[in-house]
């Protein structure tokens, strides 16, 4: 299954009163990592204008604190594609340490909001 | 014109690694404001489904620090409402001191993302 | 175990281009609830300033979508109180239906960033 | 003065229900490009440490929607350098055009949090 890997800088709203990230930074990490993955997979978000992808389950583990101007490398993929979901592997690593790692679920929805078969080309890359 | 008082908490989430607000907040009070403003006059968001107001200019002044668990009242009232647009007038006190003000003007689109008039509901809301 | 409860309504803030919630917005009312659990239980976050209380891992599970001005309930509640960690379990209610539920697991750490046991006041009011 | 241009990608996240950007994104945006501009001219963040640097002013107009995937320009220059403060001109382009402009006020404080001269070296590099 794909990976994608993406390397983002750690920004200054993303820090809270600790000194370190507010614990949800990491979630949009992961969000901007499966963006990328599907554009480098050739299926970004547009191609996709038929379903609609609401997070079902989300986790995280955090490990090692990051904070502003931390560069770090988000790296996902593709843990289990299903009929109608996919479930993706997160992990963000921080000067070679393994920082975070969460999983997402996504599902896919149709304009009336009920589940529905992923699309086939969404499956196709995601499985390739 | 009608003016408004709402209470709010600053909220962890809402600080930054300063030990202190990020400035955005202030804006997400403003707008919390303008939607119970709205909805004190009987016109809540909902009410208005057929226009959209996104934001043609904001600003906002800090004049004093603020943090979290900080109990706030943001003061909110249209200060002008013109044929399309509406710019509201917002002040947060903090324990009886003037802490930021702002001003944000929103403009009614339609549909079609072009200026229209504001809703008759809405302006006779604001200007009564 | 204690339980709180705590009414929030949805902000335009939270909403994504889905039209619902951004699904980091629920970690921000878990921790809304856990801040106003502490206050309840007379141990609000300032009486454990000589702690921090990163979170080590957190999860959530969306059952129905909740938008822009919906009122919602949150209910929090220690779950489990260990030596230098806590679990709350939150599950987020509108209308009557089970939203979102989620659990959120804070670790207590030393000005030198070191897990250390949980104040003990802080104990005392989440096992009383 | 120098100028700094940063590209940025507009992420899900930063849209509301609109299905633009939430108008507090450009400030966001803005902060990313004043922290790129400092690590540019040789003074990062992280070489500030003896002031920081809260905003006491700020502004943005908005003349064209963006929206999730939109590849942006933030270009931004110190307007003007004070004794104390320094006042940024931020303007965002898309697609050639001039979507938001805007500026960003900062005032050093020391870590009594009362105002102080801008460090000699950032006002160097702000001015030369």
């Amino acid at each position: 299954m794909p990976e994608h890997r993406e390397r983002l800088r750690v920004r200054w709203v993303d820090t809270d009163a600790s000194g370190r990230i507010h614990f949800t930074a990491a979630f949009r990490y992961f969000e901007i990592a499966e963006f990328e993955l599907l554009r480098a997979l050739g299926v970004p978000y547009q191609t996709n204008a038929e379903a609609d992808f609401p997070r079902v389950s989300v986790a995280a583990t955090f490990r090692k604190p990051i904070t502003v101007d931390d560069v770090i490398e988000v790296r996902i993929r593709p843990a289990r594609v299903g009929e109608r979901s996919v479930t993706y592997q997160c992990d963000i690593y921080h000067q070679g340490e393994h920082a975070i790692e969460g999983q997402v679920t996504a599902v896919a929805v149709g304009p009336d909001g009920r589940p529905r078969p992923l699309p086939e080309s969404l499956r196709r890359a995601l499985t390739d």
